[in-house]
This record gives C-alpha cells, structure tokens and sequence, in this order.
C-alpha cells in the first residue's frame, strides 16, 4: 500500500521547481571470470529475476515502471509537431539524386582554398585531409584514387601487424578496393567524376549492408542468419556518388555497448591513446576516421553510437532527425530510436556525406511528413548575423555534471568564444525528467534490440555472444510488455518538455560525454566487460535525440590534460539539421 | 536448436497457398473454488510462469513471438494509407457543431413515417421506438421527456426487485434524470428542442466519463484513484444535442472479458434469454438497448466489447475507425485498439448517435490523418446502384467455422437477400495469418491494459479485482517487452493483407460471433469464471477491426433455433463508415 505515485500532465509542469538530481548507476562492475559467473546467474530463470529486480529496484526503474501513474497516452515513434521553416537555407528534393543534393551542399560550402603544401612536414602538426583536398589533389593530379587506395591497404596489412591490433575493419578486401579505386582513377582521367564523394574513402559499420560484405554487426553469426545481397540505401547513395567503400568498421557487438569493446574481433584502439577506448558502438567508424585512413564512415546512432565514439576520437558525428535518412539495409532498421548517421573529421565533410544518404523512406515521408532537406547557406556577414539570433540553452548544473570540469570548463570556452564571435545568446534552461528519459530509451532501445535477436537466442546462438552483449539481453529481457508501454508514456512527456524548451531556445548545448575515453582494462580484453558507470557517464547527455527522434552533432572542441579529445553536442529541433550544421562549423572554426 | 521459423516478407505472400486452420484454445475452464486456486497460482512468481510457459507453448504463441523472424518493422498504432473518396456521400467538418452533425444526418435519412398507433397492442410483436419515434412524439405532445423519465425510473426500479437481478445501470441518480428530462420537456414546449436527440434517453458505459457518476469501469476501487471532474469528450457532445444521460451501464470489469460476468454488481442477464449472457466488454448498454429502455447506448470497443454484446442482444453496435471519435475521457484513453462507439436499436440511430459523437481528437487529426467524416446519401433508386456496385469479400471456411451452422446460415441468407435485392457482389477471399492476429491483438490490448491498471495493482489493489480479471492480468503479466514489439511486427503484416484485400472488395462480411448467448453457469455468478473457450468463439470474427483500426459494424439478421440472436458483421476500409451504413440499412431492412 501506499506505493502509487502519481504523475501530474506534463503540461502541468511548474519549471521553477525542477531540480536537477545527479545520476548516479548502482551496478556491478565485472571483467573475466566474474563477469562469466555473473553471466550464468543472470541466464538463470528465477536468480535472473532476482537480480535484476533488485538492480532495476536500486536504478529506481521498477518505481518508475510500475508504481507510478503516468497520465500521458503512450507515444511509441516520434510524433513531431509542425516546424516553422529554418531560415537562409537552402532546399533539396527529397527525390533528387544523390550526387546532384552533394553539389547543391558543395555550393553551399566558403571558397575553397587549397593547401599550401601537399607534402608532409614533420615538424608541422597532424592535419586531417578534407573531402575537397581530395577532390582537388585528384582533379589537378596530385594523386589519383588509385594511389591513395594502394596507401590505404598497405596503411592496413601494416595494422594487422601492430601489437595492440587496431581492427578498424572487420570485413575488407583489398582486390574490392583496387577495383572502385580504379574506376574512380578511369573517371578522373576522362574528366568525368561524378561528385566532390567520387574517389573518396569511406568506411561502413558492420550493422550497415555493404554488398558484397557479409553483415554481421560484429557477432560470429549474424551473416550466417541474415544473408547480404545488396547495398543499405544510404551506402548505396554514397556508391551513386563515387565514394570508395572500404570495408566494414568493427563495432560493439550488435551495438549493445558504449566502450566499443568486441572480444570476437578484437577491441578497436582509441588512435589518441592505445591504452583507451574508442566509444562505441560505432568504434570502427570513428576510430578509422581519426587516424586519418578514410575521410568519412556511416555510422548507427540508436543511443550516441555515432556521436559517443566521435567524441572520443576527436572527430564530427552527426546523428540526423529520426526518419531523416532510410535505414533500410541496417540490422536495427524496425527500431524507433536509431538512424544512420556520417561521421568525418571536419562538419563540412559531415555535410557533404550528409547530403548524399539523406532522403527518408517511402513510408517515413508518410508517416513522418519530414520537413524538407536542408543546407545553412549565406555569405559570410549574413550568416554570422543569423548565427548571432540563435539562442543556445543550457542547463548549466546538468553541463557541469561530467567526470572532470576540464570537459565542461573546455565545452563552456566553445560556447564563450561562439558568443563572443557572433553575438548568440547562451540562456539557462532546464530539462526535467532526466531519469524517467533514461529508463524510457533503455526499455525502447533494449526490447527492440532483443525482439530482433531473440528467434536466434533461442535457436541456440546465445552461448556465441558476448558476455556482456548477454547480460544486455538478459536485462533486457526482464523487461515486461506493459513496462513498455509505460516507457512510450514517458516518451511523450519527454518530448513535450523538449518541445517546451524550443520554444525558447533554438539549439540545446550539452558536452556529448560525461567523460573523454576511458581506458581499457587489460582483463577486459578476452571476454569483455560490464560496466554500468562508465557506460552511464557516455551516455548522460546522449538519449534526448534518440527517445525524441531530435537531429544532434558533436564537434571536437579541444583535448583534457592527458590529451584526450573533448566534444561538444549541439540538439536541435526535429528536422533543423541545417541549423546543426550552420552553429558546428562556427564552433569548429573558432 | 532448429526452433526459429523465418517468415517471407508479407509482401511476397503466395495467397494461393493460404489455408485456413480452425482454432482450437487449449486453457482450462474454472469457476468457483477451482478459478480461486488457479488465480492463487496464477499468481505465484515461479509457478506462474510455469502455467503461461505451457499455456503459451501449447497455444503457439511462443512458437510465434518467440521463435520467429518477422521481417517487418513494428506498426505500434493503426497507420492507414491514403484512402479515395466514398461515392455519393455527405461529408461535415470534423469542427462542426454536434447538433448540426445530427441534423445532417437527419437529412441523409429516408422521409420519416410515423406509426400507425402509439399505443402497445398485446398481440403486435415487440417494437423499439427508433429515435425519429420518440422525437415525433415529443414535438406532437403524444408524450413529453419528463413522462418518459417517469416510466424509465419506476421500469429500473422495478428490475432492481426482480429475480434474477437485472443490473443494467450501476450508476443511476433518478433526480438527475428527472431534471434532464424536465429541462427538454420545457425545449419542447418552448419549441425550442436541439436537435432530434434532444430527450432520448441513452446509456454510458462505466468505463466513459458522464458527470457527475464515478467511472469505475465496474470495478470496486477506480473511482478511488481517478475523480471525474466532468464529461468525457463523446458524451458531452450528445448532450450538447440535448440527450438525456440516464447513467452508468454495467460491464465485464475494465473491458477484460467478453461475457459481461460481474462478480461486484451481479451479471447482466440477456434481455433474449435471462439464464444466458449478454456478451461484453459493454454488457449493460447493449442490454439496456436490446430491453427498450434507452435508444442508445456508448460502449468502448478494443476486442469486440461493443458488436460481441450487440450481437449476442440482437441490436446494432457500430464500431468506428480508430481515432474517428475522440477517446478522451474514457478509462482506455490510452490504447491503440479502441474505439467509442454507439449502440442502438437499428442503424439509423446509430448513424444518428455516431453523427453526435464523431470527430477526432486534435492530436489525432494531426497523427493518423482522418479521412473527412461523412454520411451515406442518395435517392433510393441510387443508393441501390451504388449499393449494387458494392463488392463484399467472404472467406468461406471462416464464415463457416462456428458453434453451429445455423449462424453461418442465418448470415449466409442475409447476404443472398442482400445481393438478389441489389445485385452486389460477393467475392472469395481468404485472409492470412488469423492465429498471429489473435496473437497480436491479444498481446496489445493486455499489455496496455495492463499498463494502465499495474500502479494500483502493485498498491495493493489487485485481490480487490474480479476472478477473472486477476487471471487475465497474470497472462498479461507473462508477455515481455520484446513479446510486444513483435506483436506489433505482426500488426504491420495483418495491415497489409487487409489493405491487398481491400484492394479486390469494399466490405468484408462475417459472422459476429462464432456463438449465440452462451449459458450463464450458475457456479459462475458468485466469483466469475475463466473460459478461454467460450472466448475464442466470441471474439473469432472480432479481431482485426482492433488490431487495425478498421470501421465494423454488427447488425441483428435473425435469431437461432432456441430464440437468441445472430448478428453479421460488415468490415470496412479506414474511415469508410458511411459505406457501412449504407450497405448495413440495406441488410435491415431486407
């Protein structure tokens, strides 16, 4: 008795007496053998419902779930309200073919000036080549796809050797590489490339299809159940447009972790720190970004798995509004929370990648009614005063919630010098419910994840996962039907506090993580790990987008003291990705 | 091993090779001493999910939300594609007055014949006054609201003397009805009344807001935990048209049965047959209709609740598109298979009653995209050139897979009259997957039911429900998260059949039930009783309406050799319920 709480409607809420309530994760944390034990106790029917009662207890979920009454109908995909339009941008037809959308956003871009010097200097700092290098080194022949593919697979078999391997890819065939090089290299010479993508490397998550490749999402059996016989739309966008497609990017198995950590194919190496982790689940994509070797990857961001790992690679990640792009050919493709997303080392790369996979599905555009496809536009005075309208919201107790103030004191500095450049205003807002929000993506994300897995669990496949990919699943699966439904609830309370917020505010700024990348317990390597507080402190800023369907980007703002690279996220309305794009390449550039 | 089952997309369907499988329920029937026992097991953790393993292994359940590959993506909530125009309509705005709705609609109606005598002759059949009766006899001073008051009021309080009781209402304040009826005696008198429903005496189900009565959904404790401050949307605008609100209809408690059993404020008895039920969820309003008390009656539709008793009391209940009528205000408000809708003696009050009610919530229009609300019109040489237009789609094995043959033969010359009179079509059909529907639709509308009812249930409040609720929400209880989401998968499938079907035939044509009235057992009264069986039949034709959102309505086409009635039941396209009406006046009056 006396346990029911009741909720009041959202739009009942008094702001003034929110209070933020710092997270904080009660779970177990287990490498090894523990965790093979721990394993076993949670696959055990009744212990299983024991444990995890109590876990769920203790995280207040089961408070939540099912003593609380929740008055708002459940909300089970983002509804969005009608949007008012972006201002000086640019429109694409949803329709129109890649390459000519990746031209639209090419002519949307500053000047370009080329480098002063192509050769490079040992003296001088690391720096990254552009997409337009590319384009321009291939056009003015400096180098031709086929000699950057030929550096490409040696730069790889190199890798294979190194100790600690570094398996950015897990699936690559060097002969595959060769050959779109070389027809990349035939249309350069006859003078007809298709875009500034044609000639350009990129690498495809595993969970993202990329015919001939098998898809496995980094499982030892996903392509034995799921054969691949062509390209995910988005890769074969990229393809229309003359993008070289390496291989598929190692990730976090099945994308059920934020560390990145893969005990199948060998954890991939943070390329600022070998010692630490990539983030995840998009490790590969993002890691094989940062060290250079491509200039782009698709990523799936479901729970930060594009913007997690960027950030602690130092690169962009941009996770596009829900529906934005068609994730048909992705193994998460019936979920409610993922889309696929690019990843690459500056925002104007982010944007032309962008321009060429969006576009959604046939029954999205339906169901959905996605505003139109956009790209910031505006000579350079107009666009700093548009810059200088928006107003940024922070919740300021909440930004300085992270693992060490050098994250938030850096992202504050990020904002301070946009501030001081462009004259936006920076407000004080808050976000309430930031619990009830993480318990409503873990529910979502977590029984969509395993209602795809289970037909395989139980077919006897489950002993062939990871550890920790099988204490997920066993979490996940004491979750019952009506907690479902009473995290779709909460959903729609989310939501329209979010839609709340921008009313005021017209871009939400959060540090995308709580911490830069944690390193990796050498014990953790053979058979994973478990570890809800590091996981908690990724993921704190990272679910708003993923619940809500919201359109967000991290962009590298600086490095902690140990030189771990630090990222700042930006959440924009549903649909505004040009607003996105137009305040990163600010920050990026000042 | 070998336990997973991948079925081809449903696009690829070979409908050649569909075949149809009788269901066969496999759970025990228990009243009285054995239903306490079960319900003590049923809800001991580890013996529960004993119990629901077997039951759900036997029953194929497992086998499909278990062990099956679903290729599509989950439909959480109706999505219905664009639909054309129905011919020869009258369409109103969704924004129009109720009383202007009603008078439309009135328009729409063949010229009004008043009877030859008004007063009852021993020897004359039974006849129900329609709605168009009652208001010509208002507005001729042949009988005034405040009279009819009187003789409801001594008519209800004699039943409460009667043996067996008769507990049509559970909620009932005689002043209260006095005082409507005196306020539109006085519009009468005044000359003044609303519209033609201003003094028809009508019904509320108890799980549908009608101040100043408590909404308890015939359970003992709701009104405990959710006041009601005012009506619910629907029955505030039948006021609005100056109808008298007589009070709360019985129910099988919170929608969770389809015999209207009610352990708390006795069982409806059948006004065919006293010894037998109603049918339910919405007992008391299809009794108190059938009996001649009331004109109409709303009940909630979320698995038959409205056309199971319809049909089994021998009147027309009209279930509407999901999201025609807006929900708000009624216990269920937050589900994705119900429905409001009206229930009345014949099918113009029905029409009359719906044009009251109609119109969808703001939320809704926005979401699911309403087609235009709209009333069949024509002349009568006309209606039946476009009634003769009408292609009616039957599955023969379905149609003929009841209780006894006498229904399917009773329904079977109701459509060969239909089609000599007018010269419509029918057409073969088969419809795939009905095991998965069952599966899908039984899984949903637990699972939010069981949602909404889990914070009371968990303080303290679940020995205080039904029997048989308490087995039901232990079966509710066993479905997970993921169980849900491929439920909501197997939706997706059942929308697209129905749509190819739709593409061949207007209207599907079924039996209502698969039963006439089933026997009350007298050991049943007192505590409930569970009979998966006896709901297996009832609920066989009722399904995919729900689960899709579809309009359907039952119409009493005749009675069985023991007197009880049979109903057919027309399955429409999204939002066509004026080619229902149509054709269901049609089967009425041949």
């Amino acid at each position: 008795m006396g346990n029911k709480r009741v909720l009041s409607p959202a739009k009942d809420l008094d702001w003034s007496a929110v209070k933020y309530e710092p997270e904080a994760v009660h779970a177990p944390h287990f490498t090894g053998f523990m965790l093979k034990f721990f394993v076993m106790l949670a696959e055990m029917p009744l212990v299983s419902s024991l444990i995890f009662s109590l876990i769920k207890k203790q995280n207040r979920v089961t408070q939540l779930l099912r003593n609380t009454s929740i008055p708002e109908p459940p909300m089970f995909r983002p509804e969005f309200p009608p949007q008012d339009p972006e201002p000086r941008v640019v429109v694409v037809a949803e329709d129109s073919r890649p390459e000519d959308r990746v031209s639209v956003a090419l002519d949307c871009l500053p000047p370009y000036a080329a480098p002063s010097s192509w050769t490079h200097d040992a003296d001088a700092p690391f720096r990254y080549w552009k997409i337009r290098d590319y384009s321009y080194a291939y056009r003015s022949k400096l180098a031709s796809p086929t000699i950057v593919a030929e550096h490409f697979i040696s730069n790889i078999e190199e890798l294979r050797k190194t100790k600690p391997e570094m398996p950015y890819l897990i699936s690559f065939d060097a002969e595959d590489v060769r050959k779109q090089a070389a027809a990349s290299t035939q249309r350069f010479e006859e003078g007809n490339p298709i875009s500034v993508l044609d000639g350009i490397f990129m690498a495809i998550k595993d969970d993202i299809d990329c015919f001939p490749h098998p898809s496995k999402g980094a499982s030892t059996f996903y392509h034995e159940v799921r054969e691949v016989h062509k390209d995910a739309v988005s890769v074969s966008r990229l393809r229309q447009c003359g993008a070289i497609l390496v291989g598929k990017a190692n990730m976090h198995e099945f994308g059920l972790g934020t560390t990145g950590n893969n005990p199948h194919y060998g954890t991939t190496r943070n390329p600022h720190a070998e010692d630490r982790y990539t983030g995840g689940s998009s490790s590969g994509p993002a890691a094989i970004v940062a060290s250079g070797l491509c200039s782009a990857a698709l990523g799936t961001d479901g729970g930060g798995s594009v913007r997690i790992p960027s950030s602690l690679c130092g690169v962009v990640g941009f996770k596009t509004t829900y529906g934005r792009t068609d994730i048909a050919g992705a193994l998460c493709d019936s979920g409610t929370v993922e889309i696929i997303g690019p990843i690459a080392s500056t925002v104007e790369d982010v944007m032309l990648v962008y321009a060429a996979i969006l576009g959604a599905s046939p029954s999205d555009r339906y169901s959905l009614k996605p505003g139109p496809p956009c790209f910031p536009n505006g000579a350079p005075q107009e666009n700093s005063s548009i810059l200088g309208s928006l107003r940024l919201g922070k919740y300021t107790e909440w930004f300085n919630d992270v693992f060490s103030s050098e994250i938030s004191e850096k992202c504050e500095d990020a904002l301070n010098l946009i501030t001081k450049f462009h004259g936006c205003e920076v407000k004080e807002i808050v976000v309430p419910e930031l619990h009830p929000m993480q318990v409503a993506h873990m529910v979502s994300i977590g029984s969509e994840s395993l209602a795809s897995l289970t037909p395989d669990c139980e077919d006897g496949k489950l002993t062939r996962l990871a550890y920790d990919t099988r204490t997920n699943l066993a979490l996940f699966r004491s979750f019952s039907a009506s907690d479902y439904v009473a995290a779709q609830c909460i959903r729609r309370r989310i939501m329209h506090y979010h839609m709340e917020i921008f009313k005021k505010v017209d871009v939400i700024v959060t540090p995308t993580t709580g911490m830069t990348a944690p390193k990796i317990p050498p014990s953790a390597l053979k058979d994973g790990e478990t570890n809800l507080q590091v996981t908690g402190s990724l993921m704190r800023f990272i679910m708003a987008p993923n619940l809500l369907g919201l359109p967000a980007i991290t962009i590298p703002i600086g490095y902690d003291k140990e030189g771990l690279p630090i990222g700042l996220q930006l959440i924009g309305r549903p649909w505004a990705e040009a607003t996105l794009l137009r305040l990163a390449s600010a920050v990026e550039v000042s």
